[in-house]
């Protein structure tokens, strides 16, 4: 196991899952040793059960693993969650009482007082919300990644909540679809067409939002106070959240303040040292007509969001356009870079 | 002639221009005697030198006429307008001059205090604006229906500034590439791919937006007072435009409120009785995915709008999405009802 | 019932059994009188359980039907089958034992020996097939339309065949995803994409055109003899099978004698007459990048075929493009047909 | 210059001159020393002049560069040709004739007996042709590389024709929108479209294809002799060109025959050691749907072809799908591997 960390993933033949796979295949600090998934795959070769959909080879290695259940014990102080939200909620808690840190990217538990809800760059000091799960009597705990279009609007906007304090925000957004997973969207619903719909997705960004940009107190997170009003769509483009945004702020906000402090957005170095975290985490466009997936989404190697149209809004301060990389940035990138905050952290023993 | 009133379209080789000759071709009160075009096709058969890509045959009349110069004298008392912004200035005033009503779909007449910016079903009354044209020593006037997008955009919104006031206004649009013209839009920039910025696009709707749901007075029209924050995108779609809109109005309303407006919307007989007035104008759509362009954007033959999703938005009083037929509702079929519009004001004489 | 003949449709909440709905909404000769679906949908109103996908509204009378069972009896003497192929055999065989004629878009019977796989204008005399099924000790029958690309392909080259002998045959196929039903091909999967496989799909085509142009003898159908050597794939369309073909002869044949034959294509008064029949069946396009599926489906309301780029080929006769529309003349617009030639021979009587 | 070797590239901020600038920025052996344009660009800032459509940011230093009239002389033993076809000709002769040798990926000059239409996998004996340049007095020389459907098809043919000898060869493709330039394909003919023809490029495939594995001898290269029938067309993707194949060859030859000769293809240590070869050069698959645009374009950094669904022809020997990287293997990336090869081959010297 040459040095790096055991870690195992939960529902690693759906397209999340194949994400981990491709992520952790050469990750510097951790390794795979299991993967995961409905009986029906468990005992067979993970290469054989799993229909790969990544634009590079399976990893050989994993390829050759012998697909688990996802049920404790699995090896390694970290799990990373990916399974479907309807069975994952009892199979990600026991789990933690069995002293694993569960590192999600499934809905279940995201808006739970006790979990936190991370995008590092933005509420590192959340973390410590996982101690109240020792109250649940649970050795380990569950840290949740954000849904996919919060990642990046939420990543895209701390540095404008930390400098000015959101007030109102409206966000409509174009996202790609590889966020419904597979089989996820028919093709004949989107082939050269566009759904202005997707399924609580507008509640998950207004509750999401508030709560990773909340404030952490001792009774636990108490949510930022914006209001939020979202407008969600589906494009035919198959990875990369593009989202429009209006925002109003405390106090008047010109589109200079903004850049300088999207620019200046400070790289906490407990942060900024992970492996997954990019430099910088928010990167601002001037051309008049970026960002755009098919230009802008491997920046960061898809952890940074980018941020154009910095210009004024006739009715609050600023409009703007961001994009993020949905399955990265919005789900097992982001999964990965918590991960990394707990070994960085102290949390999980680096190997000797 | 067949007891039809000829008509002459300019620019006829282009996108719209070839949209003109389709809508056309079978139109009931119209006949197209000429066509006109630069001076590169004049003298040459139509046929020959359009590069046709309407999803039916060339209607094979047309096909057969000689291309004219875009220069005064042309048949009948309507010519179309669908010149480049470029040249369209002088020679749509060349034939107002001359005497002839121009009904145009080009940008450059749309912003002046004596020109009608015509949605009829919204503002009816506008037409007056014509006869100020007299001012100019014109015999003819020039008429003008609105940018691709905001034709949708107004149409759909008119039922609820006529019944509750707008206040303000968000709106973010999915527009299609054909709104681009040909060739317009590149594909390596948009297959699978979406692009957060047209050209004056923004500013287009804030402006006309407010004009045509703007007063007729003594003085001409005043503005609308509504804030408008137009955020406009470019998807791989063909022809639809759909927008996401948040609207606050003078008054608290209710979604139950805005879809009794919407569904009582009042067919104005004078508007109701053209030949392209769709009839409801405004559809109202209430399953949850809808509109989209691939299943909507055919109604009352491109001519209506859909409107659907209409939800109470946490900032605002509503939030909707609605859809509309770019190069129909949005251009050349506009342009089509509103000089149907002459002919039944008696402004252009039936054939006896 | 207005002096139109009842038919009932099987398979009727499918994408192919509401095409099957839309095309009999207005039919001249036919009315739908049941519709029927899985036990799932059975007794519910047809316009609650069916996820309605045609971009025209669902006929109002049709949504107010309630939904039947798949199994005998149902009204009229024509029942149009759509179901799964998973399920159709046994069902279909007991309309036709039920004295029925079963006019089916499903696969399960296309290559019996005594049923009929019919285009009209290229197989009319195979009709007669039908009545070996007496043998069979059913008072109705069954009869097939042929696979989507299949119909087209045979549509297409009929003349061609008819005129000179098809020896040798390469067809290599760009499908559209509406041809895979609905959910169908996932939009992960050929959005920006193509897939060159689809399941049993060459076969198809390899068999089915030969008995649609083989000749019916006092033994049945003898197969054609030519070869057929089938390349098929998925591409990022929603309608319209495009397929480019290099195909010899028994005897040489040029371009011009091609476009001969392709334009000559004898009318058949007995199919001519029928309401679905287009006028020609075979278009011939000369414009060198046609043709397209965007602009030439539509052609005789998508029951004619469009033939282009006819030209050499350095190793058979000719090469050509073909271009049919899947869901009209390769499903449900085929079997409509097919059942108007049962009225027109007087397989099934006129009501008074 | 740290050591490596200086080169040019003509005709920088096209399409395949940003492709040239972005596989070179951090090439081992050669550097960027200029970049060249037309008049209107030179003398300006090559990144304030590029519209850059790459999805990686344009490398700093290059874009730093003062763009250069495209004449003689520039920085370099090599200068690489991304040229207008228009006006290439005398111009990439002015470089021969001025002593450098020009890799182009212009077609102008690959059909001329003197010059080296090179896949070094396929035909690296043919790299001796260029010294029958100095027949025209040239010091330089001018090689090509072949079209891009060419390459991959020849690629993926060649370990094919060396074991069996090709008799007649199909090809249809679907190619992406990339290999047309910029803006080359408009989106309103391929978006939910296919087009069924790409100027001239059925006459390349069937004319280099033969070039290429031709046999070079005294007298200079005698093409192959086998039949070639290219169907070519158009879909909506953005890279890689995807191509259906039937072949027969001089011998019987069997799906295993075919496997087991693409596998075995021998590496040539002297095309091995370049830096741009991928291992292999021809990747195999034997899963049913493949290869993909979208899955299988990255092989070998762009450099690999793959060859999948290898099994039987009803009418020649074998069928067969390839896909190769259009503006890789079949442009940029093929000719900047025809310069190693120069530099391998010590027709260029190393630095010291």
């Amino acid at each position: 196991m040459s040095g790096r960390i055991p870690v195992s993933v939960l529902g690693a033949t759906g397209t999340v899952g194949q994400k981990f796979v491709r992520l952790l295949a050469d990750h510097p600090w951790f390794e795979v040793a299991a993967v995961a998934a409905s009986s029906a795959s468990a005992g067979k070769r993970y290469g054989d059960v799993v229909r790969w959909r990544e634009p590079v080879p399976i990893p050989e290695r994993i390829a050759g693993l012998t697909v688990q259940e996802s049920a404790p014990p699995l090896p390694g102080p970290i799990v990373f969650g990916a399974l479907d939200a309807e069975v994952a909620g009892p199979i990600e808690q026991a789990f933690a009482r069995a002293g694993q840190y569960v590192v999600t990217n499934t809905r279940n538990h995201r808006m739970e007082a006790d979990v936190p809800l991370l995008i590092p760059e933005a509420n590192l000091d959340h973390l410590a919300l996982m101690d109240r799960q020792r109250d649940r009597g649970w050795p380990g705990a569950i840290l949740a990644n954000p849904n996919c279009s919060t990642a990046a609007l939420v990543l895209a906007l701390a540095p404008l909540h930390q400098a000015f304090g959101i007030e109102k925000l409206f966000v409509s957004t174009m996202q790609a679809v590889s966020g419904a997973g597979y089989p996820g969207v028919a093709s004949l619903d989107i082939v050269g067409n566009v759904v202005p719909y997707i399924g609580n997705e507008e509640e998950k960004i207004e509750r999401e939002s508030r709560k990773i940009l909340g404030t952490l107190g001792p009774a636990g997170v108490t949510p930022a106070e914006f209001a939020v009003s979202a407008h969600t769509n589906r494009v035919p483009t198959i990875d990369g959240h593009l989202m429009t945004v209006s925002v109003g702020f405390r106090r008047r906000v010109t589109p200079d303040d903004a850049l300088a402090a999207l620019r200046a957005f400070p790289a906490n170095p407990r942060v900024a040292c992970l492996p997954s975290s990019p430099t910088p985490p928010v990167e601002v466009e001037t051309r008049m007509d970026r960002p755009q997936p098919r230009l802008d989404l491997e920046r960061g190697r898809g952890m940074a969001v980018t941020v154009g149209r910095v210009r004024p809004c006739p009715i609050l301060d600023l409009r703007l356009a961001l994009l993020g990389h949905n399955t990265i940035r919005g789900a097992a990138g982001q999964a990965v870079q918590i991960a990394e905050l707990l070994v960085a952290e102290g949390r999980v023993d680096r190997p000797a």
